[in-house]
């Protein structure tokens, strides 16, 4: 590579959903040269990625539907992944990226911290990382928001007996995958059944809890988990699942997770996903119990929009990272990116 | 050193006042062994550490008043100087420990940021302490609440216009001499005439706005600072300077320094500096304004505990850093210490 010059970063968008199309917007708004874009929906296949992001101009790059013909036909320096929440299901398409060498991060919320949801997964993948010399981050809201806020405000903490935390998001504003994850549609046997004692699949803050552990210095004694559904109390229309979802039915949960430290600080997260109410937002709210207290919120966070930013902010961090299944309490705090020239310097 | 044993950091704390006296008191708790005590304050010359900090024990370290003497009979690891707010009052200060090759941490808000406000003192101690081989550092409350935590939120954001900030501290806390500065007591007359116009002496905001700027990798264009009053709107009596303060009267200022970059983003912060009412508190609220808008705030922190915490946290940072004057926003965030040991591994 010409050291003399400056170079674009190049990015493969693999999912163009609603996540995906704001990603590649900001992207190129900061600078990045987009290198391919995949997606399975009908609707979008050989659609110019201009159209679809509503960028000001078409590209030439249009989505495909096959990504071993996109990644074999491009040179990326990194791909973002905004598909599946838990790493089971992106364990495929994480290869498919990590087994050419291409970076990944991705929105994958299991992913900002899967060593103890999906030990086996992420060694192999970490395994197969370092072999390629690729590095593999999970990021969006939660990094930002769930871990490095609460960190930032421990730093100015003598000493921590207990951080809470609660947060939300409209299920609304995902896909169908997450609108499942948390029992939408399903009864009150449903939900006790399929999601209610399911420990096999993380909350979100499960891995953020684990994270801002890590973050903090402090090593887990014992994690736990409890779904609360949310019922809904008059029919409610969900555009993402397509369907009516009638009174009685869940229209989220709640999950609460419980993180016992060694150390003696609990960590206590709440995570309520549901399709909101007329008037509802997001919530960030923490309060750390120590010397001396602190509450902290963000009012009406735009989850979308910090998830993508977030993405967007941290490639420069991946690309300097090492080698492996790097998570994101190994590297700095992610930062604003001031310019709009969005500059691979390695 | 041996390297195969753990050792205590070893501190000297010159200036045993409030805020020393609970900086002592975290420093041993974290393990840190106190070598010595600081201070001109004859009711509190002689006397053991242990007594006037609070501790659980005598130390039979003394608080004396000759800093040669003291610090030329230890070797101390770093210096805590919790002494006077603006540089030229902490020159002198600064320099017994530097000229002696002991890092230095303080309260001292100028030293924050102090690279514009005073260039000629900054550099000539940054290249002493180069030379000596030391490390010196402005922190406190602001490091973490006023400059990382808005830089925290900020790297979960795609595009900034400007941020607007909100911090505050009640006059009753300090001594008297703070509260003629912020015009209590003065009629709108007095305060347009005697302090309104006065650039000479930079706003505490003023030296946190430039961290931050730097921290997000802002270029400043221009500062500007201006003191707006406070007035009473019903008579309210000052503990600190002794009297009742009439309806009309300034009750303290509201500094507003607006910095303008180069970037063309906007940093606009409110440095409100008061008599508070019953059940008012500190505020620390931010909205940084951009794609998206994000609003978020510290429930009336508790701004002289999160000032103590966060120079002892600094402690580990300030002794890893390279030589110089080394402002806050070239080390990374300050950290939560889990350990009871407060652990010196260099």
């Amino acid at each position: 590579m010409n050291h003399g010059t400056w170079d674009r970063i190049r990015v493969v968008q693999y999912g163009c959903g609603k996540m995906g199309r704001v990603i590649m917007r900001y992207l190129m708004d900061k600078g990045a040269q987009i290198v391919g874009a995949i997606d399975m929906d009908e609707s979008i296949v050989d659609k110019d990625i201009g159209e679809i992001a509503g960028l000001k101009q078409m590209t030439g790059v249009k989505v495909r539907r096959d990504p071993d013909t996109v990644l074999d036909n491009c040179d990326a320096d990194i791909a973002v992944l905004t598909l599946q929440s838990f790493l089971h299901d992106m364990h495929k398409p994480i290869l498919e990226c990590a087994t050419r060498g291409v970076n990944v991060i991705t929105t994958s919320e299991e992913a900002l911290f899967p060593w103890t949801t999906s030990p086996e997964i992420t060694n192999q993948l970490d395994a197969l990382a370092k072999d390629m010399g690729c590095t593999i981050v999970g990021s969006g809201m939660q990094d930002v928001f769930w871990v490095n806020l609460p960190a930032c405000i421990a730093g100015g903490v003598h000493s921590i007996a207990e951080i809470d935390g609660a947060v939300s998001y409209n299920v609304e504003d995902y896909g169908i995958a997450l609108a499942k994850a948390h029992g939408v549609g399903l009864s009150a046997e449903e939900f006790e059944r399929d999601i209610a004692h399911s420990q096999s699949v993380p909350s979100y803050v499960w891995n953020s809890n684990e994270a801002l552990c890590m973050k903090l210095g402090l090593s887990v004694e014992q994690m736990k988990q409890k779904a609360v559904p949310v019922f809904a109390d008059h029919d409610v229309h969900s555009e993402t699942v397509g369907e009516t979802i009638h009174k009685g039915k869940a229209i989220g949960m709640n999950a609460v997770v419980t993180t016992v430290t060694h150390q003696g600080i609990v960590v206590e997260t709440q995570c309520i996903g549901k399709i909101y109410e007329e008037g509802e937002g997001d919530l960030c709210d923490f309060t750390i119990h120590g010397e001396p207290d602190v509450r902290f919120s963000v009012r009406k966070p735009d989850t979308v929009a910090h998830t993508c930013a977030t993405i967007v902010n941290r490639i420069p961090d991946v690309l300097a990272a090492p080698a492996g299944f790097v998570t994101m309490d190994k590297l700095p705090c992610a930062r604003y990116l001031p310019y709009p020239m969005f500059i691979n310097m390695q």
